[in-house]
């Protein structure tokens, strides 16, 4: 079958015929393709910037692809909860089997390191035309939501940084005198795909939200931004005055001259959430920062990775999504290419991408 | 302007011109009526079976009505978050602003009984054509809802108390060995609205739901829980074989006799959540179902009313529903009347009805 | 060596001889017998009245004893945390391996059932000269507490039910407007050892206290209670009237119509915790009961077991006592009698017994 | 009455006669003083370093002092919990009453920033020979603290950030296999008295204890890690290699360049707690640190100030250690100066200090 394939330890990428003989086991069930997303780890892999990335145990290549919808072709005889036709995510990380949060389940909180991920390391990913998987690892899509499901995985990592969020905002009161967050200003650092799911989940909870990015917003983003009831800023050329104090900072850039300098708006109690990585980047801090962040009781929180219950619950917020924001979703896939593109769209980011996916 | 008002001393009901001046505060809204909804309480009210109703200060009669959907027509010069044209769900229950509770908004947690609720106790309800209230204490629906919103303030009172079993129970791990719920069997006791609510986002969740009542479904609570993949249980009929042990139990009932029996079932960890109230029944309990919650750590959690996140919180799932179940939430509201024949289906539930709405 | 041995199956308990070899692993610790605690779960064996208890695999008989308190007296190559001389205390229950609150270690959460626990079923007790286990299993005590760390083991367990209700109650603010419990009520009722650890354990956290039971206090409950601050209530001839409404409800007997009653005074938000267990009692509830629970937003909880960070909390609060009620604690170790006795003081409670222990 | 005050705007401390009228009401106490510690703040007040200090209003001067123990001289007539001799300890920060968090007693969330504190702003604090106060705001002592309770707030401050810690880490299992805090290693930057409550409470609560500070320990710092079981690393001199990887870093100096290094020791799921304030430092950090933070799930956590609830946990702890380690409480109190003395040990800190206190 296709299958789009690295060797990890070099530049490149190439769509290729691969011969993997996956037996269905009892409790397993065979995915044929439908999207495969691309995101910026894809391309950190393919422009061999991502050091961690490995082939699996007796490979000498990789296949890629870790943003996956497929729908089901075939299950093993012990399967209960899919049948032929169900579409499907798969979880991306599967746990060490040592740490305990890997024994429950919660992988994304591995202690060890040992876990693989599929697609990225240890485990082939998904850009094949099909794949057998384990039936515990499959999240089961409704249908309604097949046109943007592929949206789940990406997500899935915002939904787990949220539902953090939440459980640790509860060591005081943070809701405001109606019990709502509506009184919360939220500042979203970026303005990419993870950037404007934050900025969908947060105005689904009430906070009132600026989408902040190092220049004026692309049409799309200028149209996200309004559909939301969110202001974007342009950083570069707004004045610090048009924005309020923050309840809550969310960075996706991992530049931290893009978020430090935004922490002297930070109110009492307030959080930072951590989320994008960068390489090379350095910035001062002082310790009128540090006292700040003492003085205030803020909590910086870093967040990597989803479980599977945060992919249902990702599946929540785009059926809650198609509801409200089907035109944003759809807005946000900016385009399909067949398999035979993907090798050109993972070298480089086509011009106003927010998603590409490639279509099976 | 036309109301459903009760004397609360007296058996009966009516619909009559009121006279109500409300001028419009700054901070206040002028909202019209579309739909209200009718339930067990508001026939309580006017079979003069619930004691704890009362006029408003200086009134001698109650505008009936809490479940409400309205439509914005006017906003004091103040209001920022509503305008003109905006639909709208107003909070039933104000706080009595002295305990804590109330006082950080969770008036649905009040400790001193001080509060009032619209339509129900000590202030006007909804079943009138317009009403004036307060911007922090109307909830704002997205218009894609506008034909099921009347639905959002009992489901409201559901989300509370999920929300509330969801974090009582990360006191050990609940979640399966996949992080979800999908290994848990959740029993619903009755299949009413409120219990039909629970059945919904119990699925949504990812628990295995048993509707158990004391008789066959009706053809539409067969269609529902055939569409939610939950089975429907005659206890009078079916033995308790067909049963399997119980994570969670979910009493819509109030009566002791529905639930305590189905007891035996609850495996160590797992929760009852008591929801339903009724008169005079009775029934005897063992030393032995004391021993049972005790050995195997069980949790029975009363819950009643909600607070403005959780109506938010209901909206969001009216929308999941909406992309997901649109057909179970149209079968719900099994008749709009006019506000003229109000009267009658106050007094006397009509046959096969999930929810009776009155239409403005 | 010496062992306190019962036939589950038969009536009755004698003192032996018996020939165990426990070859000492490379992480395991052989530990000499000073003090065992005796509970009415020892008697309920000894009495034939516990029916879930058997020997350990292999074995015709059950060495009984679960509250000891032991000496290091030879250590595995591998133990790094203990050494000859140090005190200690076992853990007695033992997780089933499957289940994934036994996985990370909370065996007191077993969801299998399939755990063992010394001196009750299916593992020899420390009720003998001398014993191994695992260093992982074994509580290091401070020295100074040797006197009263036999205590160890039934206060872990109230520990465990207070640790849980504290996290149970952040549903919403339970805390006073000072921040502290000191506006809570709590009624224990029983005044045995696990009463009154509860009393002492709510005294420390501000609570205040009221001790019922159905009779008299006798002259050590008395001077408990009024050295805890605490009021005693004879619940047969002192009218209700005298108690105010409650936060909080402990129950160490087991008895419906012992705590039932007092439900009418439980305050909304209000927590009963269930503890006690006995056999052949009955109860009329009524749906008011139901009602209450419901509308006061009630939890009820049962509780058992306790974890090995129990019983380092109870270490703490023990130390805590030592250094405020070392009198209380002194005075509820009622007996101190050699091996030879255990078989008299285990077929019948002495008279006025708090706690009795044996000697080694 | 002989008080110790400075002129908020200027440099200098002096003792003086003071009159002022402190009439009792009904619920208020009056209290003597017997010992008031020293700490940082109060220097950085005397030496003009603190830019946030003010006097009461109509005032000015202040009296300085937070870290008080007293006893109950006189009780107002509706003071209920006090009485004539009891010891007490004084709340020091005192509501907004406007916040949330204000409003229900958790003034150390302040979110207005309009608080004031005794002795620092806005408020006359306890070096002076009396003072009336609300009763709701003194913490009983229970009285053979009463050597050691002139730490009760320092230590409030560290319960308050162990508390919270413990809190957020329940997003994940932070807990061993065994249920405890033994297989974690924690940390301490500093061993003043801020870091020797936090190794304190640390060790207490299981966790493997490393005290790190840049330089050698003076003998008294070296006897209490040895007392501890803990390890005394001088940063300057040894070499990273002897420090295992951390599950938390206390940061108690508000250095940068003294936490910040031990960053990359830190292990997936741990958490970095703020505590220390200086002025004037800086730091370079790099995109790698924002990376390993996010892909560990690293939480960095501000703590500040403490609630009445956590005094009273600071009192159970001295409680613990007062038949633990009394003997390095008692090391810790370093000197006690008289009154007359009190400017000399203000304006410089004497050698070998770990806690100077005024005697009364």
């Amino acid at each position: 079958m296709k299958a789009v394939i690295v060797n990890p330890k070099k530049q490149g990428v190439e769509v290729k015929d691969v011969d993997i003989k996956e037996p269905l086991g009892k409790r397993q069930v065979r995915v044929k393709s439908i999207f495969t997303g691309i995101c910026g780890t894809d391309r950190g892999i393919v422009n061999a910037k991502i050091t961690f990335t490995y082939p699996p145990n007796g490979y000498n290549f990789l296949i890629l692809g870790h943003e996956e919808l497929g729908i089901v072709e075939e299950v093993g005889e012990d399967v209960t909860t899919l049948k032929k036709g169900d579409y499907v995510v798969p979880v991306v990380r599967r746990g060490c089997g040592v740490c305990l949060n890997c024994k429950i389940g919660r992988q994304d909180f591995c202690e060890t390191g040992n876990f693989v991920e599929a697609g990225i390391r240890g485990k082939h990913g998904f850009m094949r035309e099909e794949f057998v998987d384990d039936e515990l690892w499959l999240v089961k899509v409704p249908d309604e939501l097949k046109e943007i499901a592929v949206l789940t995985e990406p997500l899935s990592n915002v939904v787990k940084a949220i539902d953090e969020l939440l459980f640790v905002q509860r060591r005081m009161v943070w809701t405001c005198e109606d019990s709502t967050f509506e009184c919360r200003n939220a500042f979203v650092v970026g303005s990419g795909p993870i950037g404007t799911f934050f900025s969908l989940i947060l105005t689904t909870l009430g906070f009132n939200v600026y989408i902040i990015n190092k220049r004026d917003p692309s049409p799309i983003e200028e149209y996200i931004a309004k559909r939301l009831g969110a202001e974007f800023i342009n950083s570069k050329t707004e004045t610090e005055e048009k924005l309020p104090n923050a309840d809550l900072i969310v960075d996706t850039s991992g530049v931290p001259s893009a978020f430090i300098p935004l922490m002297n708006k930070m109110k009492p109690n307030s959080a930072l959430i951590l989320f994008g990585t960068v390489e090379g980047e350095k910035y001062e801090i002082t310790s009128d920062l540090i006292t700040a962040i003492v003085e205030k009781n803020i909590i910086v929180m870093g967040s990597v990775n989803a479980s599977k219950k945060d992919f249902q619950g990702a599946l929540n917020y785009l059926s809650i999504w198609r509801s409200r924001y089907l035109d944003i979703l759809e807005k946000m896939i900016t385009s399909k290419v067949p398999v035979d593109k993907a090798p050109e769209v993972l070298i480089s980011k086509p011009k106003g991408e927010i998603k590409t996916v490639i279509q099976w």
